[in-house]
């Protein structure tokens, strides 16, 4: 068995986990003894981390032991099995899955949100990665809720394929070649045409007629504010895009809040950058934020159909697999780095 | 000069015009002495209509003489010139650019909404073709604002790059073959990359923050509703699809309205198709409403974010180069036909 550093990132070979891999080396902390796990079928891969091959491991019994960080990305059903076996074996489990995101014992974080909460951890646990819209919402919409209280948030997404994991997106690229080729479409990963069309977001719909994404946005944005009086409705939607989640969001508040001051406070927000050049159109798109840390935020306005001061409207970009996913994870760990290190 | 028959189209060669060249001949109404307008550059030009080769002539005094419907969509600018001056030559001008459609004295139609206001049309004028997000919007709509009056509707587009036109469409298949191939992408239309990415409408955007596009829908549905206090506001966006807009949409009711008289109300609905398959996950999508005439109408559920029978939620697809722009002209000649045929 190798020797264990403090990192070890379970999902290294997805989409979520190979960004997780790229930010510990722009992080420049030191790898040595990192450990990486992925499913059986990849078990065996060699994976290049600043010139050195790092072989994947398949998930075995105290496989986490002498590690100090695990990353989770790998799906609900992996990390409910052994993000508590991390934790058993000394480790902090950040947890990109839906699994613990509804579990009251489990923080659910967005450090530039409420990373105050990881503050009360003093042992190793398992911490909650949010869903990538609620993240690339709630960094974006924050600092207004602070100011004035969100009474109610109307979400319509416009979600890239990515989402849905690497094969998504190779599927889409693939589609766009076919396409100029004059050959069929390849649509195993959504069962459908990408390129050149829009549909509802491919999660399970439940009989109140909203979908697991759509749910997520609600109970997961009530938990991190703290606020279950909160009243949020989502639209989600994937769009041809291969990176990055746009959102319209719709905002009403309990107390009045100006435009401009909207702005100052956006403009001093963490993880905000302002994108909102009327004259010139440049508003936050998905190609400008992909790759990106920042959530771009821009159509700032009034919204003209509610009493004056009482709702705005935003249209934000963010890359869901870093801001959304492994790059919140990262900061989870950087947060907890006087707690893990004693 | 042509011998004049009952039709004119003006502007042609373009998207609409030709969408409407196309409804014409589906129609089956005699087609001669059809006569073709374009823009100088386009004049001289053949277009085949039923096997039969039709010459595109340039504007020119008196042209309209003998003409008895004429259809415009070549710019707001071209009707504000030329469609009073069909008035003149004794012919209604069906007009689809945005010229007129905030004269009072000019009837906004779409027939399967307000058609009955064509009913005092007793001799030539303009009518005005409400812009295509504002009738896909409508047609979906309507039915339920008359069981239960829309006070805030809150509307997030997802529309084709087509509405700016054919070379919009061209434009964006050009840069899935670049793509491809590996080239550099043509930006001329849009000055950005429509593959792979979204962005804010490309109309102008006023000092309130909203742009063209997403004042029309406002404004647009005051005047066709009739209904000065009604809210709305919108965001629109381009995504990389060739043809037909989507619309998430979001309704506040004066009155009660339950999810299942909605469905009631819509199933029975003019120009509406539901397309609400929650197990199978099928929704509207561009691809499935393009080249089609029905509004698709799905996701259709109850808003939890408002007091229970008071919101509504829907996501739709119109086609928004037929039923947004050319099949309404067409359906609005259809309605008046008893008063142009006397």
């Amino acid at each position: 068995m190798p020797a264990s550093g403090p990192f070890a990132v379970v999902g290294a070979t997805g989409a979520v986990g190979s960004e997780f891999l790229q930010i510990l080396q722009e992080s420049r902390v030191p790898l040595d003894g990192l450990r990486l796990f992925a499913s059986p079928r990849s078990a065996g891969k060699a994976v290049n981390i600043g010139g050195r091959d790092v072989v994947v491991e398949p998930l075995h019994e105290g496989c986490f032991r002498g590690t100090q960080v695990v990353f989770f990305s790998a799906g609900k059903g992996i990390s409910r099995e052994w993000a508590p076996r991390a934790v058993r074996d000394g480790a902090w489990a950040i947890d990109n899955s839906s699994a613990f995101r509804m579990d009251a014992a489990v923080p659910l974080v967005i450090p530039e949100v409420n990373g105050a909460v990881l503050d009360a951890c003093r042992a190793p646990c398992i911490v909650a990665v949010p869903n990538c819209s609620t993240i690339v919402a709630l960094v974006a919409v924050t600092p207004l809720h602070r100011a004035a209280r969100v009474r109610r948030m109307v979400v319509s997404t416009y979600q890239a394929v990515s989402g849905a994991g690497a094969a998504a997106m190779r599927e889409l690229e693939q589609q766009a070649h076919a396409y100029a080729a004059g050959q069929p479409l390849d649509t195993s990963v959504f069962g459908r045409q990408c390129l050149f069309n829009c549909f509802s977001h491919n999660s399970a719909v439940g009989a109140d007629g909203y979908n697991e994404e759509e749910a997520k946005l609600l109970h997961e944005s009530r938990r991190i504010w703290n606020d279950p009086q909160l009243r949020v409705t989502a639209t989600c939607v994937r769009v041809p895009v291969l990176r990055a989640h746009c959102e319209s969001i719709a905002l009403e508040f309990e107390q009045p809040l100006s435009e401009s001051y909207a702005r100052t406070l956006l403009a001093d927000a963490p993880g905000v950058e302002i994108v909102d050049d009327r004259s010139g159109n440049r508003f936050p798109e998905p190609l400008a934020a992909a790759g990106r840390d920042p959530v771009l935020v821009g159509r700032i306005r009034a919204d003209w159909s509610l009493d004056a001061g009482y709702g705005l409207q935003l249209f934000v970009a963010g890359d869901q697999i870093r801001i959304g996913a492994a790059l919140t994870g990262w900061r989870i760990a950087e947060r907890l780095a006087p707690v893990i290190c004693g």
